[in-house]
């Protein structure tokens, strides 16, 4: 899907936020009965609790880490439970993260450290399944669906779908109508002649396997629960479904454990060739193909890596980096130039466009391209080449050090959790690793 | 589960393999139209396949790999259909993996290096599932059930749904009867009181967290699927379902990607201290706390690692290495001495007896654990004793070193599969990954 | 010493150099008698050689490297001796430096690859000593010397020590007359007063440690001997007595093995104030104090080993690098902007001028800074600053990764010599002595 | 030379050591004056100083350490003048390594963790010139030259050279006498007859190369300067001259900093083939051809750096390890066994014997050879086989890992110096080194 960061007055709407939650995680030591003893003093707080869950410390050794969800309706509510979980003795940190009373994305008022909250494990990513900006489950007036009450309500079965999905389940799949596949037949068919012409090598080697492995192809639209199969298998990406735009932070935020969000629904058939919202057109051509890429997979899981607790100044930078290149990048290829980004491979005309001398191209460079203001209506007048992902990727490295972020995350792809790495033992353990892998480099050297 | 690898007249009966299953790998160049090419090839050859996947190559830049299943009754229909592969001009390497005329387990038939066939992804494992030694449908005649017709049937209702399952799917929830609660009651009471007695330290530090998020307790059996999630977060370790014993090789190999084969039936109700064969009480009890531990987890991994493509005599070696480690293992702590091992874990008897002065304790060293013997009917004569999980990996991986396999493997946690790294491609690759962890873990010491 | 890349005309003289050597490298297979097969092949050869080294080789397992240097006065006597060599069947590959017709520098004739001479080893240094450009031993006439034949007379004999010091010996030591002591007197009395205001704070921690330890004070003219000896010990530079003017080239490839090449002459008494070439002034006040500082040693050295081999375009940039860098580099601290290159401190009107607004100030960029122009005889009017040694050594780094030069080197300090990593042999060896260092590092960890 | 470590009775004299020396180490925090202020404290008190030499500290960010040596004659004025320094107030941390009052190897009084006093830096081992054992100046009366006052005035002027010897001088030349020569003649050419047939492959590698390189040959004793330069290339190993038997500590501690103590008198021409003592027969053919292996280099500096701050128990253990490697070291070659140990390259009788069937041979295992006893006048009858230096290495490596040493070190090879990487800025800059060279190798296997 694309994200819109800088036009907050268009797509955003708190109002389409109708939950309240909070979550609070603590950190305990062990000690004879310390679990339980944290289990009765939750039972006392008069509040009905979604979630606990208690996990071996990764920061303290020989500790506990507790996650809980609570029902709250205020900020005061919130207050009195952190402060009952304060007072258990065996409690060592305490951080909370609510969206209660405005506060949608979340943020830690309990942490010492005011850092915006970021999911620390793949299941985290549930609670974005309803915290869609605009067009989640209504659609805006230039939507060309929007009068059409059969499309309504068909996208809105399948947003449904998408809404109760939980990390571990299948994804679903949807059985889609004649006319939906005729629209993607037309879509499908138009852009697959343009691509060897306009699309970067690295597509154009994805692409003939998606045809034999997940059934892309003029007369099905494939289901995100094979081609998820197959990203996995190839860079260890994974597809979820979402109702529609997530806030960039939350978009942003699952590329860290290599999770893409993408719809399901199609286009209005009225009009195959325009959709003012990203839809499985968008998704499954422009973006999947390059997921299943390493070196691409590496770049947009760097993004994430960055945009975890980053201040809402480094969100929009790295929303802004992702639109020129998940999006609207372009790359060399020896003296030519090709498109790689979603946007691009998803629309005729502007593929065609983008590759002519009529926009401006510059130099894929961060600091640069974090702060070009763009169009979200109309065709790029600038554009971005990146000399390789790989290159990206490590100019990326260098720009996300400036990023005031008070500590150093770690993505830990066995438990598909993010680990902070801001103790002596998660350090040490982090350092070992990378001896282990050393030493197996040396071995696999020595075989060559 | 227990694997009981050097009692081959016992355990092994080469019938209870009724599959005849042959997997075909082959690498191809990227050039116009290669993949199709290779598809009609294949089409050709007048043998029904039952899976045919094409992914990105891991050791061909800008290659694909193919892995293909065919349903072959003969060696020469195998070697046919190899032939025909070789014949496509774009084909770089062949090899097959059979168990066709009695090769259970799968050897390379056409690769130039004759290295047992191993698991490349996870999936894989979805091989094994009915390649099991006795007592995969059948119960032996000294099993307490053997003659009770009700227990026979439950276990084959519960063996089932072992042998259907399929990676990817939500792991069986079992509905169990009062009297097999009532089994589990007996064992896990006896059992729970004696822990904090001769346990080792991280088993009594996961065990109230299995308590507390997967349902342990007297009165209810726990349910894998909420037992290999929790296991999942904390190690990245995950369950899968078995119908009984499977041979050491493959029980090993699954090791390698994290996962371990669990039992779901219960041992006969008539005796709750005893059964010939492993069951839901020696999984759940004696192996799973220690699968939550990183670095136990690391361990068993690289026992796992370590059989993969290994001869049968390094497969027995790395058994009874995982004999007197997962199973009968002691460990140090401070001046004491305490158990990790399953099958002491779940076995009063033996628990007791193991900590006491009559059995014989040595340290553990591989190159002389690796040839003990062992009797697998009674109390162990003989345990060897780890400093710590982290010093039994070192000198395991030491150990290692001396078995001759001709490539150095790498498992990849992202795609959940092995990597070869034989070619200059993919050593460059992991090489770049461990500069990036390097460059991770200079800016966290920066940070701490 | 100040390089001055690319001013051409005026100050490079190929006449200047009147020595014609020729250096042969080549590499044989060890068997028996290989080594004398090869001393016997060389006499036959009608040439006088100067040297003959034999080494173990470092890029073929159970080799030997040969280096040889001839007297040779034409290309043809030089080809003549590399067919001899190659007739010999254990000689593997055979490369020639030679500075015959006009080959100053030197470039590798019989090698494949056409990539300039470079010293493989410190005591190739030996062989820069006499190839200085202008004032050697003659003065241009814009020099406050040139007319008075007592300051000549005394700078040829300090010269000319330096012409004759070769690796291993000690640094002359020279006795200095009261009237150049009067000299230092005033440029250094003026000068210590001023850096506690301009100076970078790495240049004032150093400083004092020169005075206690190395002689350094108005009264005295500190002796190279000793301040070599205290750079050793801080960071492994060491000093070698120069003529006058290297190429830039040879003064860069020195920086490569942490030798940097320092006059000991002193200015005309008649202006202590000004030079139109580098001193003792100049190299002992504005040089040395960094080179004691571990991270500019790192990034002076990281210049050196870029200018390897490197292509005249490319010794052009770093020269114009090391120019923004350690002759005229700003660096910020916290708000400050201070000065660390040498051309500044070790001179007071431009160390003032500098820090005032009127230069135009840059960010060090090196891709920008590698090609800006600037003036060596006036004030100059952009300046670049660094963030910190170590960043501009990290943005280097990547800069340099641009060059295309067919193979890696690295230095290897016990043997202070470079090492080309272009066989498996060089690469295995180099990845265990990371994975050793690997290891230290994660005890060193766990005792922290 | 061969350290003779657990006779202590027969070789070790503490009167030997007429010296009285005692160094202090402190180190202090940069700030203004800071510098000056210690100078004055020091002046004050009223003892001789004989070194004070400041420089950058390695362990504090902008911190100062100081190296002060006084001349002392009680334990009261060295604690006195250590009082003096704690009470300036700069000052950080203070030690003090003393040899008054019998404490010859010198200790550390005023440290808080008691580790025996070991050198920092390649020049601290001027320290050890005039600490020899027995023998130094004088010969034992089982000597052959004892009672020939002629051999015993040369052997004078000989060691008096190394008495004399500070680093960074040229090692001194020895004018052999005609007799000397002939005594060398007749060893060398009977030796050199027996290599092909005895020594190991590397031995065989090397000695043409010190036949071309440093005079090595039956009519010329080559000298030390010449094969030290030789060394220095190959992996940077050199000679130091010394007077006769160190004590172990100092020995081995030398070989942290790539250094051996090579004696340069000749045994007594009356036995050409018999000597109690270390001469240069044994250092030249025995040792030396080895120290040109980079592997067996590596071996040796991890023995060496074992023994830097090493209770007096495992400098036991090394010492004995040495005695099993360096000098009596055996090791496989294929099916054969051939000698690298020094003791026995320079020994015909041991040389032929130790690899008959008579002695018996043991696998190299560094727990189990530490604490081998051995006789010292006659042949052993006991050796240890390597695997390989490498493997060696590996295993001795494991094994130092149980020493209980309070503190990593790492050898740095630029400034020649260890630094003790107890301090979070010591393993930052450590784990930066890393990363760099992890990015040259990187860029070398893209280059391979």
């Amino acid at each position: 899907m694309r994200t819109t960061p800088n036009e907050p007055g268009t797509h955003y709407d708190a109002s389409t936020s109708r939950e309240q939650r909070t979550t609070i995680l603590f950190t305990i030591q062990d000690q004879v009965g310390a679990l339980d003893e944290c289990l009765r003093a939750l039972k006392k707080v008069d509040v009905s609790m979604t979630r606990i869950e208690s996990r071996p410390s990764r920061s303290i050794t020989a500790g506990y880490d507790f996650f809980i969800d609570i029902d709250a309706s205020t900020k005061e509510v919130v207050q009195q439970v952190i402060e009952a979980i304060k007072a258990v003795n065996v409690v060592k940190a305490v951080s909370a993260i609510s969206n209660v009373d405005d506060v949608v994305s979340g943020s830690s008022d309990a942490s010492p450290e005011t850092v915006p909250w970021f999911p620390r494990k793949v299941s985290d990513l549930d609670t974005f399944a309803e915290k869609v900006l605009e067009m989640g489950e209504e659609l805006s007036s230039d939507h060309p669906g929007a009068s059409d009450p059969v499309y309504r309500a068909r996208r809105l079965e399948i947003v449904n779908k998408a809404k109760e999905y939980r990390t571990g389940q299948p994804l679903p799949r949807i059985e889609y109508t004649e006319q939906e596949k005729e629209t993607w037949r037309q879509v499908y068919t138009r852009l697959r002649t343009m691509y060897p012409k306009y699309a970067c090598r690295e597509f154009l080697h994805v692409f003939p396997l998606l045809e034999q492995n997940c059934g892309y192809g003029p007369d099905e639209i494939p289901q995100i629960e094979d081609i998820s199969r197959f990203l996995k298998d190839c860079t260890g990406f994974t597809l979820r479904p979402v109702m529609g735009l997530l806030t960039p932070r939350d978009f942003l935020n699952s590329l860290a454990f290599r999770v893409f969000h993408s719809t399901q629904y199609i286009r209005h058939h009225s009009d195959p060739y325009y959709t003012p919202e990203p839809d499985c057109c968008h998704e499954l051509l422009g973006h999947v193909p390059l997921f299943a890429d390493p070196n691409f997979a590496e770049l947009a899981q760097e993004i994430g890596l960055a945009s975890l607790g980053a201040s809402d100044e480094d969100i929009e930078k790295l929303a802004t980096i992702f639109w020129f290149t998940a999006e609207f990048g372009l790359c060399k290829e020896g003296e030519n130039v090709r498109a790689y980004g979603a946007g691009l491979l998803s629309s005729f005309g502007e593929l065609e466009y983008a590759l002519t001398d009529k926009p401006e191209k510059r130099s894929f460079d961060p600091s640069q391209t974090a702060i070009q203001k763009y169009p979200i209506t109309e065709f790029q007048p600038v554009y971005f080449v990146a000399d390789s992902f790989h290159d990206a990727t490590t100019k990326l490295r260098e720009f996300n050090k400036q990023m005031r972020r008070p500590f150093q995350l770690r993505y830990n792809p066995y438990t598909q959790s993010v680990e902070v790495l801001n103790s002596k033992d998660t350090v040490q353990h982090f350092a070992r690793t990378i001896r282990n892998e050393m030493q197996l480099l040396t071995s696999a050297l020595e075989h060559l």
